[in-house]
């Protein structure tokens, strides 16, 4: 069974695990979002497809869901010693290497999908984890400065991690994305797909971005394959992370029938959301998208196995 | 007293603390050689700079002489694990950060000079450290594969570090010296001093690097203050280092006498040899060059502040 999945960090990584442990033989094509990815000390910097690697890689710190496990610090704060920053991405000694790796291939001229398969090599992360794309697409987010009360724009990790989203995003750009071509063998992936999926990893700035990539909705859309996903929000909030902040930067309610819709039935064929928003399934389902509600909250490797269970139930049922 | 030291690495660090020991009121500046450089996993580095800047700032590793104290090897451990080397030079966390941020400003367009007036903002050395050049120069070296038998070039980097200069130097080529122009302030230096001093220093591969700069030999010898040199070679051997392997290279014998002789009277007023090398003062003098011998080992700060001393004194007897 050949599976394709659309991937942003910490979500999608703990979701393909799960997959994994569902159908371990499954062939698995995992297109990362890179839209997250900046420029930080003159090294490229990945974090979503680093999340996948790192997590299906075994090289993950679990309890933070990225970074490395076992990791130190010396390098940040030597740099900080500089009085170089910035100081609020936590970037660790081992990531560094990685970080170190990737810009030296692509200075040499590499093009990140080839990057990311050699530093795979190392990782075997049981998957064929592809860059959306290997043109640079850096998502930025449109603010109102609180202190000054201007509007300026920020980098997606400045909004996201520096910020904590505590300001509303007012717009949210995948600056690049309409220049951007798919990396190559993501469409081939996606036109070859036994079944699509979309975890519940940000359906703006993770899924969103990726679809966002100029021949990439279009093929999702017109796959042969049924295409499922899975509600990232449950209850009216999101799982983990700050997704109702960019959500309502798009005009999307933060409820599971609302991404649903914004998703809408064109790319859709089925729509998993918890137990706890059973109420969703006929507003979904009216729209034209097949809906089951199942427990969504990935506690353990058992229960997000199931998860991935029953979003391939779920595409049998709609083929 | 306006003093400019020509220096290489490990010993010309440690001749510079012995200089501020001896004469802490003196306004010091430091032409380092940048003939060692090399570009390692994406990285500048400049061992040498690096050097007197750590040792000068109080970060050395005291025992080996060069990198960081209190180091650790994180970073190269991963990038190991990726299967990227060179494994055999030893890039610790902490001196990864100096070379991250020198990349970065050579990247954003600073020069050489630029960058390491930046790093040594957080070192304070108390001397101006200036590089050579801001143009890139790589010393390379000549050899016969002691496995093939076919003759190679290496970067010296690689043959001192990674060879431990086990096989003869056939030849030493500054490469990129003839068309490099000496850093903004080196000129002005050497022509404003009250002493210039070569401390000991390799005599081919940092003090002959820095002198292969179209125009810094040329400034030396027109300056009007008393050069003066202490020998690296005492009792027939380099104290430290594989001098002896590069001198060959260029015809010279490893004799305090015969490193004199190479300098030349064009360059030097003043010899300092060890006290165990007193014979050569002889045929020293004999060229046109005052000598002196006096203890030149480094064994310990006074031993170096004396040898300082005794440079000092001979720089005002020929003047």
């Amino acid at each position: 069974m050949r599976i394709v999945v659309l991937a942003g960090g910490i979500g999608g990584a703990r979701f393909l695990r799960g997959l994994q442990s569902a159908v371990p033989d499954a062939d698995i094509t995992v297109i990362g979002n890179t839209g997250d990815d900046i420029h930080l000390f003159g090294l490229k910097v990945c974090p979503d497809l680093d999340t996948v690697m790192y997590t299906l890689g075994g090289g993950i710190n679990e309890d933070q869901g990225w970074g490395r496990t076992d990791e130190s610090f010396t390098v940040k704060e030597e740099l900080a010693a500089y009085g170089v920053g910035p100081t609020w991405f936590g970037l660790g000694d081992r990531d560094f290497a990685t970080h170190i790796v990737r810009t030296q291939m692509l200075g040499a001229g590499y093009p990140l999908s080839a990057v990311t398969e050699a530093l795979c090599d190392r990782w075997q992360p049981g998957v064929r984890l592809l860059p959306m794309s290997d043109d640079r697409v850096e998502t930025h987010v449109a603010i109102t400065d609180s202190q000054t009360g201007e509007r300026r724009v920020v980098h997606f990790q400045e909004y996201w991690v520096r910020m904590r989203a505590a300001v509303d995003a007012e717009a949210v750009v995948p600056v690049g994305a309409e220049q951007a071509k798919p990396a190559p063998g993501v469409l081939e992936a996606i036109a070859a797909a036994d079944v699509i999926l979309f975890p519940p990893s940000n359906p703006v700035v993770s899924v969103g971005t990726i679809l966002a990539v100029p021949g990439i909705r279009e093929a999702v859309a017109a796959a042969g394959a049924p295409v499922v996903g899975l509600s990232p929000i449950v209850g009216g909030a999101p799982v983990r992370g700050m997704a109702d902040k960019v959500l309502a930067a798009v005009g999307v309610e933060s409820t599971a029938a609302a991404v649903a819709l914004h998703y809408g039935p064109e790319l859709l064929d089925g729509w998993l959301v918890d137990t706890a928003d059973a109420e969703a399934v006929t507003e979904v389902e009216a729209a034209g998208i097949t809906c089951r509600a199942v427990p969504l909250m990935m506690t353990d490797l058992a229960a997000t196995a199931e998860m991935a269970r029953a979003a391939l139930e779920l595409a049998e049922a709609s083929r």
